[in-house]
């Protein structure tokens, strides 16, 4: 459940049929773009931009990834994503994801993503400082 | 330009990440899962849904595919997609579509794909009534 | 370092543009659905096929990933994926997956991807005889 | 069919799960990545690699695609995608493909796609001296 002490972006959208797979749901592999979306919006609820992010010259690597897959997703159905921090430290930070089917209220997924700012030379690197403004709440 | 003498579906959405490629830009065959989304979105705006339409036991199968690429798209910027039907038949049916990007208002990529409608053995069928009742208009 | 007391499978294939991002590298969401080739590969291998599996009316659904990303891949580099199993169960199993940059010989990217067995319904079934012989070696 | 007036490279791989859709048959943008795989098959066996191209500062653009689908592919059937130049000039060219499915050996799907060389300014450029040598046979 997304936590009640913080932050927390939603964003909503339907699941594309590219997205699904012959066992007739979303694939596994297209809820970790997913998450990669509800980092997109968190940064954009939080007036900032990925975009902007790496305009500075710096980039937010992904070095791990935990997804558990609760209940299949179908085609057309409304993925409701909430995305917010678990930890945000001077180079890097974890966001954490659930993804509710909008029509049941079913919980599908949920997950972490880990992230190390790195530089140009792909050295790990300060979070820009309006990223380290943010605060888990 | 999305012909003014017809219904044409209009849909938003931001470039994901995962959708550029090391060319820095929109991957081409991302464009095409775009063209995919344009239908669904037309479908929804007729008050349908290609999710029922399957359910009925028919399926749209994609015949041809053209799209021509005019100027790249980036991470974040916003898809503004026309999508409207340019032909209907018994059995089929072309939909055509423009990509434009919303800062600048360019058209970006068009496009059109042709479709059959097959049944569960995979032969050309029918399109189901509602479906038919759509006109050009 | 894939395990030398038991089978493990490997399979060489070249990243593809469509899988690289605007940061330059293989996009993190590709290396899923290279495990799950890697799965493939591994049912092949062993003499099966997992849509022989399927054919026989039950699925392995992914119930839980992760991956853990060391180093970026780049297009044209060839992917050497080593596959094995972690655990076998009566209705589920782990897959854990190792891969290596060819020419460098440097691990990439590892990971782990839990599954259970379901029939038609979506519950919990024995996996097919033919992969319950698999045992770990 | 592959003309037998030039040269064509072939290559061959297995259809990934995560490229079907929920009509439990190839996705119809996954035949455009097959494509792009196509091209870089195609520089593999002129003796190029398209990652080469690009580290001399050019990048050949998509300006169009063109696909016919005739015939479904399923999960795990063998794709066999031939490759062929259908013409080249200073600053761009066209490649065509067919792919077959390996066991049937039948036509499966066919198209083209147009390129055109650019620099690092998005501006058209001239070819790279070691393609502009390749011709079509």
């Amino acid at each position: 459940m997304p936590p009640s002490d913080r932050f927390v972006a939603e964003t909503r959208f339907h699941v594309r049929y590219a997205e699904t797979d012959a066992m007739g749901i979303v694939h596994h592999a297209s809820y970790i773009v997913y998450f990669e979306e509800g980092r997109s919006a968190y940064a954009r609820a939080r007036g900032s931009s990925y975009a902007e992010f790496e305009a500075t010259g710096v980039a937010l690597a992904v070095i791990e990834v935990n997804a558990r897959y609760l209940r299949p997703m179908r085609y057309d159905q409304v993925v409701v994503l909430h995305t917010w921090l678990e930890e945000i430290r001077s180079r890097g930070l974890t966001f954490a994801y659930e993804i509710t089917e909008e029509a049941s209220g079913i919980v599908c997924v949920s997950g972490q993503t880990r992230h190390v700012c790195i530089n140009g030379e792909g050295r790990a690197s300060m979070l820009p400082e309006q990223w380290r403004k943010w605060t888990l709440a």
